[in-house]
């Protein structure tokens, strides 16, 4: 049931002008910067297991999980390019983690030293099992990377003695986690161990999720307490293959519905892989903001209502974006269906970079989509991207996502290879991808060896109009379900031109989302546009964009360092009172203007600005 | 430096259609219903103070205030209109409250039964000073109603107690309100009790607030508890004097400023004065909703930042709408501006009576500006009006309030009597005012009595042109602050005509409110005008109103009982895709339509609807 999987990190090298540099970014500062900020904050000591009562920097529930991606990225650094410095700092970090495995395979910082007593007490609340699947990931990515069996070899140890506490079987006990993730974790654990039993309690968690009696709710009574969020919010209020509606916190809802997707493969599974659908139809067609942002309410860092996007108050954490692209891709990979590809897409150029400054250590944790620095509610934390966070999940998921993109570029299976993003890349040995996507449309395949399978090229959903020229002759090319295949045999350096058409497009949000009634967002290919006040003259809720006018392409402002043009668009000003009145009887007489429109995932690279992606419009009267 | 003065309770009897009708519903529904809630869930019984831990209902430490809210209005009621069958009820309640007293003058159910060990240990949190300053303002209103002194006299050792434990002589420890509402309360007590040490008490907890050491900084020391809040929700962060902008927990800094207000003129107090001016300015010119609504956070319950005003996730809660009457009311007394009565009429005629359906029994507690029943956010408190809730204190609000109009009304002071709201009315043996207002602006006013001192006509600020005659001559009339002086004297059978043009306004925000820009306020006269969905088509965000075409009077809809007009204007409606996608390049297109507005207080008595006050219009281009 698996269509396509996704080509191992590292095989596909990026040399877009996009994309590389955040990844080559990656590798420089944002790994580097990152794993400093877990010395520093005691996460890596934390493995010393030496911490006592009264001492500082007392491990925290979710410390572990934290070095865990950053170790991840580690690996992949290493797979991009050995690096011995690297390999040193790598070897030192992993050999302490292993160090603080228990006797029966337990791995855990806070319930070893802080609170020994409550092992496996708290599923819901803590994030036990969530630790320990990134561990599993982690060590995953250091085999991969380093043929080097310490550490994955510790966590199926871990993993083995997981399986021996929570199951249906005799002396188990059903449980699930409490933040979802180790069931993509279990299912990677899988492949690289060779022992398919891991992906069986990942199916098993899936499975018992949300059915009766709710673990969570008996859990609760054990403990004498209240269940902290209601069960929609943990994704427990009923068997996830009844689920029809996205709902709850979104990174838990993103990561268990990635791994509900990726089980439904394996298991050849269409009951689950409905349920997927289900939630993701839900999701893109209703609940999910332009930008591939989700989560609407910053209380409960939850997915809310149909057509409840607020701009201006929401989360749209950046750990939720880079969980819809894990989700994305199997989806495409369960499906075939582009469609899945234009979300994944979507949210790497818009949500998911937006959450990353320029120079790369710089993080939004929750990404809003209008930014009033003036009458902030939110707190700074969306205001300016910071260094760090006491929970820092959104800086280490960077850490472990941009060296993972070039595996989504291109994806293969026994039957087709597909070009998901044409972003310009290498994929060693098999296909070179050029041209200046996603500044412009045009781009150009080269065969670097003979590939006896389909070539499976996505039409973006943005692109209304495209020519496909196959060594210089055109092809008539219909896609099917977003999707363009070109037969194979293909030679090696035979040569495939796409040319995108890439207008500059004006995009409207169902008048259902109340608030984005009366406005558009600029777009072009795959990149939204917004309005900074850096560039345009504040309250930009002042700012009127003319549909009828021709938007064009400029010169992006200088001090943002980046390929990508800048737009410029026609409108009117309205003008500001200055009588200090709140409410009046004048209307405020609007004069032209013109408006400056950068890359949304390039905001706040100046400074603090005022922000808006959605812009007045004039009505179609 | 008081320039006038409430006219008593009792005296002044509405006859009007939008008022008259709630005052008179109050007493034969809200005060009687009200009073069953309370019978209902203990907070009668609570006086007891029987309850012993593992009973039920175990009392509340706001219960207290509920019940006094009750009483109070139970004797305006009694001054309205004798009621023998009212009278024996009040009577049972008043004895039993009074049978609390314990023999130091203490008086709460809560610190009696529940935590006696706890009594004033944590005045930040508990409403310990504010449940005392609801029982005196019952005390007050009972002894003014029936003459019976022993309520007051209870009120009045209880006050003596309190000064014995608070203050800053010897044997004293300093202390304040965690939430204010006693310093109003005092006041009203030392006029009906003679003795003007009560308003020295009120004075001392407002000069006592925010200032070093912090009193509720040292009482968490003692309490070994951080602080609930932060000193600014509470109004302590700063001495009051210090005050330059509204902030923190709206209700709480409502009753604070209106206390400020009452002490600075009792004692001739310019200082305490210009820092309740500073505040009303921040108020009214940034923080305030158009309807007189106060607090935009619901986290807090809080007046956050300038302009910082959401219609569709904010708290605006029905106390703090009344508390604002109040506090504008006393600034109208201290400065004879009648800028503040039209803050005072406009809550009134909005924001105040939308938290009340037509039928006397059902509340908001939070008023949104705009509804969404589909996306809703903030919960089922904010769609439909309500019987009660757990915190009671917006029904019980109502039930004190409403009672009280009349004495806004007429306003009276040695060399004057004011005219501050125009509505047909009976000042007993003084002065009559006939027409309809608010439905329109025809007001007549006929001496009763001969009247020695100018009689003072309020020119509301929504009023640009008006006219007066005197005994069928015309008048120069020139308002100076929003008044115009008729000199007395004024023999009985005076006739004054007074002419409000009123023609139907359309309002706009300062386009700082960055989610009222694009969008108007329809108003006549002082009533604000919304939308609902049970007269045009949801989302409501579809509709956009032609600024340019004229609107008109109409009949108001049949299921709506109120003398109220309703308006109709032009637009357009834009078309709802049906295709299903979120986000699309399709611009919606516009079809003229027919908008019905009818008045914001009178939304949401027909069901469950989608309502917006502000709605989309088309720029002044």
């Amino acid at each position: 049931m698996r269509l396509s999987a996704n080509t191992p990190i590292g095989d596909v090298v990026l040399c877009d002008a996009v994309l590389a540099p955040r990844m080559k970014q990656c590798f420089s500062v944002t790994i580097p910067s990152a794993l400093e900020k877990c010395r520093e904050t005691g996460r890596i000591d934390a493995f010393k297991l030496d911490w006592k009562p009264g001492m500082p920097r007392q491990p925290h529930f979710f410390w572990d999980s934290d070095l865990a991606k950053v170790v991840e990225g580690m690996a992949y650094a290493m797979l991009e390019a050995p690096n011995p410095e690297l390999e040193k700092k790598l070897t030192e970090v992993v050999d302490l983690i292993v160090s603080a495995q228990g006797p029966d395979g337990y791995l855990n910082t806070y319930f070893t030293v802080v609170e020994p007593e409550n092992r496996w007490k708290s599923l819901y609340v803590y994030h036990e099992l969530y630790c320990a699947g990134h561990l599993m990931e982690a060590a995953v990515a250091h085999y991969q990377a380093t043929g080097k069996r310490n550490f994955l070899d510790c966590m199926c140890r871990y993993a083995d003695y997981i399986g021996t506490v929570f199951g249906r079987g005799e002396n188990l006990r059903r449980g699930c986690p409490g933040h979802e993730e180790i069931e993509l974790a279990l299912c990677r654990l899988a492949d690289a161990s060779g022992n398919p039993k891991y992906a069986q309690l990942a199916k098993y968690f899936i499975d018992e999720r949300g059915t009766e009696p709710n673990v969570f709710v008996e859990e609760a009574k054990r403990n004498h307490k209240d269940l902290a969020w209601p069960l929609i919010n943990h994704q427990a209020d009923r068997p996830v293959r009844m689920l029809t509606e996205a709902a709850g916190h979104a990174v838990r809802a993103l990561y268990l519905y990635s791994g509900m997707a990726e089980v439904a493969m394996r298991f050849e599974d269409a009951e689950l892989l409905a349920a997927c659908r289900r939630v993701y139809d839900n999701l893109t067609e209703r609940r999910m903001f332009i930008t591939g942002g989700v989560g609407s309410n910053p209380h409960g860092e939850e997915i809310t209502k149909d057509y409840h996007l607020p701009n201006d108050y929401n989360y749209a954490e950046s750990c939720a974006s880079i969980a819809l692209a894990f989700f994305s891709d199997r989806m495409f990979q369960a499906t075939g269906d582009g469609r899945y590809l234009d979300t994944l897409e979507n949210a790497l150029f818009n949500g998911i970079l937006a959450g990353i400054d320029l120079k790369g250590d710089r993080y939004f944790y929750a990404n809003l989509l209008e930014s009033h620095p003036a009458v902030l509610l939110t707190g700074p934390m969306q205001l300016e991207r910071q260094e760090w966070f006491g929970c820092s999940c959104c800086p280490t998921s960077f850490a472990r996502f941009l060296p993972q993109i070039g595996h989504y570029v291109w994806e293969e299976s026994a039957e087709a290879v597909s070009l998901c993003i044409p972003s310009p890349s290498v994929w060693k040995g098999r296909f070179e991808v050029s041209g200046d996507y996603p500044a412009g449309g045009s781009v150009k395949i080269t065969a670097l060896s003979s590939c006896e399978r389909t070539l499976k090229l996505r039409i973006p959903n943005w692109c209304g109009k495209f020519s496909l020229r196959r060594n210089g002759e055109a092809c008539v090319a219909v896609p099917e379900k977003g999707i363009v295949s070109v037969p194979g045999p293909i030679a090696a350096g035979e040569v495939l031109e796409l040319e995108l058409d890439m207008p500059i497009r004006l995009l409207y949000a169902d008048l259902h989302v109340t608030n984005d009634a009366g406005k558009v967002v600029v777009a072009r290919g795959p990149v939204l546009y917004a309005l900074e006040s850096v560039d345009n003259n504040a309250p930009l809720s002042r700012l009127i964009l003319d549909p009828r006018k021709p938007l064009e392409i400029v010169k992006m402002p200088e001090a943002i360092a980046s390929d990508l043009p800048a737009i410029r668009a026609t409108g009117y000003q309205e003008e500001v009172r200055a009588d200090g009145v709140l409410y009046s009887e004048k209307a405020p007489a609007a004069l032209p203007t013109e408006l400056l429109f950068v890359p949304y995932a390039l905001w706040g690279n100046r400074g603090v600005s005022e922000m808006t992606l959605f812009v007045r419009t004039l009505p179609r009267i």
